[in-house]
Parts: structure tokens; C-alpha cells; sequence
């Protein structure tokens, strides 16, 4: 424990005049010498307050033990992070609540991994509960020899596990010509990232014996509403998996126990949860999934069909809606993925899209993954607005909400929105979404 | 829904003879015929028994509403999965249960990362419960200016996530000379891996300015223990991180809430839970965790101080210990880590050490991270030992428990086992821990 001679050299210290290091500060890191202000500050507080100068004394939970290791246990967060939570309501209530959504906190996340806990979910008809012991997953339709499979049959096979994220169609669709939702979660948070494993659906496919007619598969889920998406064939024998594990575990219920269909890049709904068939034939099924839902609205009145790809997108997650900065050092932190490829670089403006700096991208940067980018920024208290632009290694330029109309009918809650998102910050501090 | 049709195809097809599909069977993948051969078995079994006919009927689950989403939730595991879940007791009962440990279930992870839930513990003296706002880090010590931190402040600092294991030092010593603990989650699962964010810690040392006499650093914990280790400054201006975030989400109580250091690739006794405070000086401590703790007993009957870096060490996860396996195609899998780089190759023995085959790494291969190694193996059912072989970036290969006893004594419980770990098979397919 620090002893009380170390208490009295930091209380003396902190109580002398504080100067600045004497040392050449990088021109590329603004943050430390305002940072390092602020922590001197911190310091002499110690002494001209009671309170603070006792921070520095032997803490409550030195003196005495702690709570012991239970026989068994699966660990959970903090009390103190009891707010850190996927939040079922976004800005419109949702009465159905059997077909519905959850949003993951995409501002409390650290780094590329979603916490299982804290996946976003989309349900049809609520969360069923599957045995593993008694689920079969059926491949028939146009093969050569149709197959059934038991969990442990699946679980034998040679397996894979990737970093990829998953993305809801349906994410930020309130908010495309005026701003509806106030926080990150609530914008972007149908968008998570884990590590997947499963078999390559390839490998299944070769052994029941794809005809050569065959050019559309059809998955189907084991829940109340039993959705099913027509998927083809290239892309289910490229690199689909049958997935069983993620985040370092078996499937939670609420992410397709014990198994689903996983389909990198492309729209979280074709990724068919509880999946228990999969079905070949020669063309798509045309389900209401494919006809009324997930299509794309276009500026001739026409409805696209079938935009299965996730194309680059990426957000700031922090300074975000909701939050308050102070002016001075901060790092500005978000999130870039790709559909298609993997991310090459990340563009952030700081003064409302007059110009643009590069951002730093942290390694792994994989394909079709979440990437981190990070950029430091010294504030200076002038009301601006912010935005990241994610460029992705097809040379594909996240586009701005006019780019999209372009092409696009943006009517009501359109799907497909991976256009340039801005955040707002006022003049004291305060974050908002700012998309218009 | 399937439909009738649908599923009639399926029962008839599965009742007519069943031939192997007339393809090239590639030869480095020989599970693919016999698992055809299973997996039709099973379609066949289809109508030798009604019940397992059934099984390709609509499912319960189809037939009616899942689980609504809850207005605000952190998820839970599948009920399905509750014996998933780290244990506290290894081979001998602890009954000191406030210096306690509790051990991953290495054989149930998928993929790198450990879930949140699971990571393995060592505490000296219990979990403490501290509140972020209240909890203060203190720079001291031989530096220009000592420094204190609230948690806001650290925050506010430029991050990063990086990917890496950590392991305790006595992750195996009860398994050196004869078999005593039965499963892999007993022998290796003081084991984890994850993605940790936080402040480098040679940021913080910088604006502290570091005093040209200062060679060490004394790291100490806010628990009950006031867990302290001495370290050298060159790690710590290294790659050691100040760490209050790991698997997205903000440090479990019992990792470190809310603020732990993080020395990647060292002995995880030194990555100091509940940090409060970094002193600095021009020697070591010699604390007790360094005297009679943490040191590694030599031939010549003296004791070595100071064994940080964790060596290149691997072990199969599956098939492992009181697993049981049939005869066929299966897939080996496990992990191989190195404290002082990555993973360059494993090699598996699959017949008691005469012959090694090299196992496949899977990307991303990381410095100082977990690597999965999967091998493909066909077991005619004769009893036999398997084993991993893991070699590192710097050319060092996994020792035999031989080859480290001529190096140091091995008597008792000893730390730093990074000996090669066979597993037994059995005629009846049970796995068994073959140390000796």
C-alpha cells in the first residue's frame, strides 16, 4: 500500500506551483499539453479541497477483503454500467412487439467486438426456444442426395471462425431527411461485430450434390414466423457459413440458438436465424420479404428488389447525439465497414463538410468487419458540425443523403441507409444529430 | 413452412438407397466421405423410426410466438448452455477462498476471443466493488511532476484496442511430472484472450516526465490484497496499457473495474487489477510476490526472480480431456500463444510423438493473441497420444517437460509450464490428460 511518506511527497507536489513539462510536444498530438493542464489541475484540487486531497488516501476497498470466487459462474458487467443495456424502443413505440428490434450501444462499445450480451436483435415473431438435441437442419430441393443433419453431425465437421460484422437493413431508417433520433444507439446501433463459427455452407452443398439447375437457395428459420429469404447460389457457395458460435460461445437464443445461416457483408435478415432448411431451386421464391419488405424504393416508382450488399457506410460514435464535449483535447472515435470488401480509409470533417482530414485506422482491419477509426481533435468551442465519409477497397465513397436520392426514392422508412451522417455540437457542448 | 411436398421428397428420397456422389474426394480432406456417409445414415434413419421421421415435420417452435424483446436487456446464454461457466475448483480444493482463481472453459470457446462472462480470475484477496466516479490513479515517484487521474480524465485520453491473451503464471502446475486434473479448462483455463482498450502508458509517463534514474515501476491494486508487482520501465514505456475497457465493454468488477494495467505477453500477475497508483524507482520492490511468489525454482536449488514473458506454449482443445470420440473423421483444434510474438507454426503429433504434422493457422494471427490451429484427422481407433508443438516468431520452440527440467527443478506446484501436453485416446475413445 502507498505509505504515508508517498501520500505527503503527492500532496506536496500537488500543492507547489505546476509548470509544463519541458519537452517538445508533437505536432500531431494537440491532446497532451491541454490534457496535461487539466490533470495538474486535478492535482492541486487535492489540496484545496478536503474531499479531493483525501482521494489520495488508502481507499475503503484496500481495508478490507472483497467478495470470493463462486464455485461456478458466468460473470457479469459492473453495477455501475447497469445502463449500458440494447434498448428495445427507438424513437417510435413499436406496438407489435413479436416482430421487433433492439439496438445495440454503440457509444459504451470499446473496440470491434460486440459484447454477445449486447447484440442487436430483429425478430419476426418473438424468440423461440430450440433443443439442440431435437433441431435437424434439412438441404433438399434441386441436389443430388438431400441431407438432414443433427447439431452434432454440424459440430464434426471442419469449422471456421471470422470477424465479420452484421447490419439490419432497416438501420437508421427514421432518419434520412430530418433528424427523428437523438443517440448513436438509436441512428446505427442494428449494426454489431463478433467472431463467427460455423462450417463453410459450401462444404454441405458439395456433399449433398448442387444440380446444375440450381440457382436459388431458401432459408428457412425454426420461429413463429418461420422467415425464409431467397438467397443464390454463388453467393451461399462462396463464403456463407452455418453458424453455431459467436463472440467466443454458442449462439444466444435471441441470435438463432443453435443455429443460423450467416451471410458476410449482406443484410442482416438474410442471415436466417433457427435455421432448420435450406432449399435449392431455380429461381427466387418472391416471398413478402422480397416483394413488400427490403426492397428499395426508386425515383421512377419502381421498387428494387434484392439488395442483399451492405455498402460502405461508417459513423462517429463519440462526441455523439446525446453527449456533452467540453472545448479543449478529445479524440474523436467511430465505426467504418464494408459490405463488399474491407475499409482503405476513413475521412472526418470537423466544420461541417468544408473540410476533410484523414482519420487513423486501427489494425485488424478486415474484410467485411468493423473498423475503428480514430482521429484527434482540439476543440475550440465554436459550434461546427462533424462527420466521418468511409471509403472502401473498391474505391466505393460512403455518399452523402443527396447522392442517394439521385438514385433512390427516400420516402418515409426507407431501407438502405449508408449515407454520410453528421453530428451538431452547440455552443455548450451538446451533441445532436444532425442529419437533414 | 415446408410443405407437405416438400417434406415427402425429403422422406422418400431418404428411404431409397443412398449412393456416395461421384466426385473427387480431395485427399488432404478425408472427413468429407465419411461424414457423407453419417449424415446419410441419419436421413436414412428417417423412416426406420417414427420419431426420427417426425423430426422433419414442422417444428413446435413454428407453430407458435417466440419471446418478446424486454424494454432494455443484457443478454444471457441459452438455458441450454448452463454448463458452460468458469469453475472455481481445480484438482485441489481451495478452502482459502479469498486468494482464489477460477478457470476458463477452454473446450466450449469458439474462435480467439473468451467471452466477457468467462475469463478466467485470480484475486489475492476478493473482488472489490469501486465506483468509477470516486476511484483516482496516481503517477509518483521518481518523475518531474506526479500526477493523479480521475476516471474521466483517462477517458478523455487518445486509446487503443489491441487483441491479446493473458495467462497466470500457474496456469498448469498442477500437471508437470503425473496426470492430476482431468479436462483442458483444469489444466490451461487460468487462460484468456480478448480485446483490451485503453491509454498507453508511455503517454501518461511522458507528461509525468520520467526521471533519468528511474529504471522500475511499483504497480498497486485498490484491493484488500493491495496486489503490487515491481516492473521494469522499458516494458512499461513499451507496449503497457492503462486498460478500463476489454471485449467491448467496460471491465468486469472482477477484471479490474474500473481501471486495470495491461502488460501484454507477461505473467498475468503483474497486470495489476483496480490500479491506483505507479511509483517509480531505481530498483525492484523484492515484494513478497516476487520473493516467495511468482519465481522459478532452479537445479542448483536457488530460485529465479523475475520470470515475466509467458514462452510460446499450445494445447489441443479438442478432442481433450474427458471428452470421448468415435473412430472417423474428426477435426483437432486448439490454441497456441507466445508472450514475446506470434504464432509461426504447430505442429501435431497424432501417434505419441514419432511423427508431426503441421496443423493449419487461422487469420488473424496476432502478436501476443490467442491462434487457433485446426488439423484434420481420420482416427482408425487405435489407442494413441496427440499433442501440439507450437513455434513463435523468434524461432523458439515448445519445450517437453524434459527439456525444461534441465533448466529447473520442478518440484511441487511450479510456475510457468510451457511444456508440450498429450492427451491420451483410449480404445473406447476416452480422452485423458497423458502428462508424464
Amino acid at each position: 500500500m502507498m505509505d504515508e511518506k508517498d501520500a505527503q511527497v503527492l500532496m506536496r507536489t500537488a500543492s507547489a506551483e505546476l509548470t509544463s513539462r519541458q519537452s517538445i510536444t508533437h505536432p500531431q498530438q494537440p491532446a497532451r499539453r491541454a490534457v496535461m493542464a487539466r490533470t495538474a489541475a486535478v492535482a492541486a484540487g487535492m489540496v484545496a479541497g478536503g474531499a479531493k486531497a483525501a482521494s489520495l488516501a488508502v481507499p475503503e476497498s484496500n481495508l478490507r477483503p472483497g467478495t470470493p470466487i463462486p464455485e461456478n459462474e458466468y460473470g457479469l458487467p459492473s453495477k455501475f454500467e447497469a445502463k449500458v443495456k440494447r434498448h428495445r424502443t427507438n424513437v417510435f413505440v413499436n406496438k407489435q412487439n413479436f416482430s421487433d428490434w433492439s439496438f445495440t450501444p454503440l457509444a459504451q462499445q470499446h473496440g470491434i467486438v460486440t459484447p454477445n450480451g449486447l447484440i442487436y436483435e430483429r425478430h419476426h415473431n418473438g424468440v423461440p426456444e430450440i433443443d439442440p438435441e431435437q433441431h435437424r437442419f434439412a438441404i433438399h430441393g434441386m441436389v443430388r442426395q438431400p441431407l438432414v443433419f443433427t447439431m452434432s453431425d454440424l459440430m464434426r465437421y471442419p469449422s471456421v471462425s471470422r470477424f465479420y460484422f452484421m447490419e439490419c437493413s432497416g438501420n437508421g431508417l427514421a432518419d434520412w431527411l430530418k433528424p427523428a433520433s437523438k443517440t448513436v444507439q438509436q441512428t446505427h446501433g442494428m449494426l454489431s461485430c463478433t467472431q463467427w463459427t460455423g462450417v463453410p455452407l459450401s462444404a454441405l452443398l458439395d456433399e449433398a450434390g448442387v444440380l446444375p439447375t440450381a440457382t436459388w437457395g431458401l432459408a428457412e428459420g425454426a420461429d413463429g414466423s418461420a422467415h425464409s429469404r431467397s438467397i443464390p447460389m454463388k453467393k451461399l457457395l462462396d463464403d456463407a457459413l452455418l453458424v453455431y458460435a459467436a463472440g467466443g460461445e454458442m449462439l444466444r437464443a435471441e441470435n438463432g440458438y443453435p443455429l443460423r445461416l450467416f451471410v458476410p457483408g449482406w443484410e442482416g435478415n438474410v442471415s436466417i436465424k433457427w435455421l432448420r432448411r435450406l432449399k435449392l431451386g431455380d429461381q427466387p421464391w418472391n416471398l413478402r420479404s422480397e416483394t413488400a419488405r427490403y426492397t428499395d424504393p426508386m425515383p421512377n416508382g419502381k421498387w428494387r428488389q434484392f439488395s442483399f450488399e451492405m455498402e460502405a457506410k461508417s459513423v462517429i460514435t463519440a462526441p455523439s447525439g446525446d453527449m456533452r464535449v467540453k472545448p479543449g483535447p478529445m479524440e474523436i472515435v467511430g465505426f467504418a465497414w464494408s459490405g463488399v470488401g474491407k475499409i482503405k480509409a476513413v475521412d472526418v470533417t470537423l466544420d461541417g463538410g468544408k473540410t476533410w482530414r484523414q482519420a487513423t485506422l486501427e489494425e485488424p482491419v478486415m474484410d467485411k468487419c468493423l473498423t475503428r477509426f480514430r482521429l484527434r481533435w482540439n476543440w475550440d468551442g465554436t459550434p461546427t458540425k462533424i462527420a466521418s465519409r468511409a471509403v472502401d477497397s473498391t474505391g466505393y465513397v460512403q455518399p452523402t443523403v443527396e447522392q442517394i436520392q439521385k438514385v433512390r426514392a427516400i420516402t418515409g422508412f426507407v431501407q438502405h441507409h449508408n449515407a454520410i451522417f453528421p453530428w451538431s455540437i452547440n455552443a455548450a457542448g451538446e451533441v445532436a444529430n444532425a442529419i437533414a
